[in-house]
């Protein structure tokens, strides 16, 4: 069996912001030389998210508009005494879900027709990391 | 090590839908000969989902209508300009999640009293893929 | 490979709690001798939650006044004709999510800097189980 692990390090310029890395995943997949396993994909910061869904603009917008009805960004949340200002992150990768397990069959990513594995970020601006573990033969 | 990979078809005949697929996981479970390890179900169309909850049909409703007060269908998402309808069904999908992982031990799903696993379709009336890899010893 | 399984037991003194569970978690890795893997942490009952967050109370009061905004305990759900009570309980859950999955890398949880595994407890007073299982090399 082998194991192969690597990170990618995202900062984006805004502080919401949602990114497809399907292909970065897949690279790795590819590096890791497994052909039938397991791939994890885990954001290692609290305010973030991985999800899988359609890579449609338009669809993302919807996404950022409904997490913020769910789980506004206001001042009013008891984690602000502790100097903080991103309640509201923590509660929308939530939502979302913060990892993802895809499988790999015949060295691929095996993903219905519009699965791609996105980044959510609702408190970018600074560097922010994601594990990539893959488990498999 | 051993993995074993199986799909499961499934064509609900209305647009919402709950179903317990835990045996159809069991099945494959057993067919793989693996008797200590994991197995990954996970929905391929990003508007459906997969999750563990009560075998229970009022169960079932009150998640139908509260996913439908969190993320209700209705005309005016973004998404909807690419000519889709289904929008509700994407976020839908994300409140329950789309995919769990659960643990086999003693050649067996390892699962309380009242877990099973669940399809849930919010975008059915069409044949609709779940993948299944089992990985383990 | 290896594989390793463990169950912790969680009896909660009041209803609703959370719990930072990530020191049980690491001493199971530790006890498995799994140097590079995954680990499994799963919820075996279907009112409870685990899920990856900030150890921080005044964000574990965000998260569960969140969760009774969103998903309120109240009489009127299909599911308490049953005799139950706790279906705001199977929903509170699924927003956190039941499991999670942890990379092992160098022998430890290979986690960022204010990652902590928490079980959440929405129906507590009596014991509930969680599943661990550890696979890698």
């Amino acid at each position: 069996m082998k194991t192969y692990t690597d990170y990618l390090t995202i900062t984006t310029p805004t502080r919401y912001e949602i990114r497809d890395i399907t292909d970065e995943v897949a690279a790795i997949v590819k590096a890791s030389g497994v052909r039938d396993g397991l791939v994890l994909v885990s954001a290692m910061h609290i305010t973030a998210s991985i999800f899988v869904n359609d890579r449609e603009s338009g669809l993302w917008n919807d996404i950022m508009r409904w997490l913020e009805d769910l789980a506004p960004a206001k001042p009013e949340y008891e984690h602000h005494r502790t100097g903080e200002d991103n309640a509201d992150a923590h509660l929308k990768r939530m939502l979302l879900g913060h990892q993802v397990t895809m499988p790999i069959t015949n060295g691929k990513l095996d993903v219905g027709p519009w699965e791609r594995v996105h980044y959510g970020e609702f408190d970018g601006r600074r560097p922010k990391r994601i594990v990539i573990k893959v488990m498999g033969v």
